[in-house]
């Protein structure tokens, strides 16, 4: 199965447990499988527990490594400005996203941060991969929990 | 003590456990202290263990809340993209920092996070705050650790 199809499948778990459906994988230079993750924002009580931020900790745990050189994260939301600035932080190789987020996404709108002049991090980056499944998935689940949308 | 002479104490006192010097504490709405860290970057061999990150998670856990609206924040330093991002997700109500940075900054600096179009959080900030204090800590550590800065 292709990587995009599995933070899918995350991000339909997540959304049956009633969390806003993004899923994460991050994969070795191998492509192997290192750690995934998807939305806990409700199950934490925590508006911190994205699915990237959750990913990138699990997969430092697993390798024992303070940064993720050669790794890559593939998610089905393009990530906000704290999940940029940590996936920046941990020098991941390449991201590829799938549905795009003009509200809140801070990769390819609001202060796109790898385009900054301050950015010191270079990384390869993806986006729209499998888009229209990602957004199918967040339109059902916004339209069943129309005024509790967590930003 | 003036919350910010006590993060300044947190951050010398990471400073001599070999961490870059950054402290924070997080205060209530009464001006009571509801949590307090420091950056553990190299004790977590995590390059995402930044103090404010810290202590926001510490913050949710103390109070059982998902966010940390009504309450403030004391860091020592102008915070990254990703601490800026997760301030701005737990809806802090006050950011109150010390020492600016010019390459690592996303407040004053870099994508000024809160003053984007898309931000959808309004924060009272107060910059400078016992500046030269902090720049202190960190010229005394980064001029003992040369060769080894963690961005």
């Amino acid at each position: 199965m292709d990587m995009m199809t599995h933070a899918l499948e995350l991000a339909s778990a997540a959304a049956q447990a009633g969390e806003v459906p993004v899923g994460a994988v991050i994969t070795d230079s191998y492509g192997a499988i290192v750690a995934t993750a998807q939305n806990r924002m409700r199950r934490d009580n925590n508006a911190l527990a994205h699915a990237e931020l959750l990913v990138i900790n699990a997969a430092l745990q697993v390798t024992g490594q303070s940064r993720l050189v050669d790794c890559d994260l593939w998610v089905t939301l393009e990530p906000c400005a704290m999940c940029a600035g940590a996936i920046s932080h941990v020098r991941l190789r390449r991201l590829y996203f799938a549905a795009y987020d003009q509200k809140g996404g801070a990769v390819d709108h609001g202060p796109c941060l790898f385009h900054q002049p301050t950015t010191h991090h270079k990384i390869e980056i993806y986006g729209g991969i499998q888009q229209s499944a990602s957004e199918q998935l967040l339109t059902i689940f916004f339209g069943n929990q129309r005024g509790v949308v967590e930003s």
